[in-house]
């Protein structure tokens, strides 16, 4: 879990250098971004990390999380609540019943739907 | 925070489409990093995101979010422990007292180790 | 522009090094973002770049360039043929007259197109 | 190769639309990430890209080709001279002899020369 602590320890990290000035929400967008593509760079040219990279990915895990902690501070949402309300949007999208063993056909929606959206707008 | 109901929620929605197959850590963080540039697009051509994408930049972090969850299952780690590791480490590397009213010159002194690392690594 | 001679130089450092048996579209589109991420970071807290970043940003361009190369290569394509044929799909997506001095209806549109498209596909 | 007309022909295409204005290089850095993830997004789930999905493949390539060229135009750059000038680098880094059937050696080399420099920048 993440912790109300936890999330506690990172605003009086951020209170302490008096950082809050550099957190609006697009510098934190960048922020994640960069992050997630450190943690993609554990996996560049294998599908597995050497294990010495291990420790390593946690760590760009842990970056990722600590930006997303700070933009949700940003945008003043609760974490568990926008999770919980996108779960039930994507569980509408891909009922489990319909997916389940037919992962290709939902996929092949997927990106046909995409397509015709690109297109389109 | 992120409650382990919450977890627990995306476990199951995981499980109900036997989606667990396609979770490796490679496939998560070419995920987490999809998503993040879904959120940096509500910010892409405006500091500030329109009105009408604030939904939406909320529904693109619980996105990055989920993937983020799914990864650390993936890595079997808890996020509370890798965050406040890494923490930690960013203390250290930041001292509170050094750092205040001085961002420019850490700036500065990160990028210029980051170059130095880049020509010589 | 990016001619031909440098394209070749690229394909040499690459066959030099044996590197073309890493070289498979899904590692390049990673590659890709890492980098492109990495030009990001220059700008990550500052709209504006510090000027000793400068050179370091033309330095990260340089890197996607070449991966791009390597990619459109792996893709067996002509970079002039898809950049000719997306602008002309774009141009028909986005008319000059009708866009002139009215981006943002042309933005809400592209973007309430996005959400409905998100939440249908 | 990317011709000097393919890169006039992108200038018109903004020029028409009175868009260069938004062609910050902060906004172009983010516009790239952003393509480049949807690059990534064709090979999310699987190693090779559907076949359906070649044709979307080569479309996101040329969206990261497009704000590539945008943004040398900004930073006032030509892309040869930033590429040459980047794999000479490159190559002094990696030399040839030493690299071949020498990967992980290498890769291992960097990685260890990257973590080093993140606990000491």
């Amino acid at each position: 879990m993440i912790s109300d602590s936890t999330i506690q320890a990172i605003r009086e990290f951020t209170d302490e250098r008096d950082w809050g000035q550099f957190h609006t929400p697009v510098n934190l967008a960048k922020s994640i971004c960069i992050e997630a593509a450190e943690l993609l760079e554990c996996y560049q040219w294998t599908p597995e990390a050497p294990a010495a990279e291990s420790e390593h990915a946690q760590e760009e895990l842990a970056d990722v999380l600590m930006y997303c902690i700070m933009m949700a501070d940003a945008l003043e949402i609760d974490m568990d609540d926008i999770i919980m309300h996108k779960l039930s949007k994507t569980k509408q999208k891909y009922p489990a019943t319909a997916v389940r063993d037919n992962f290709e056909e939902y996929e092949a929606r997927h990106l046909a739907a995409r397509r015709l959206h690109r297109n389109a707008e």
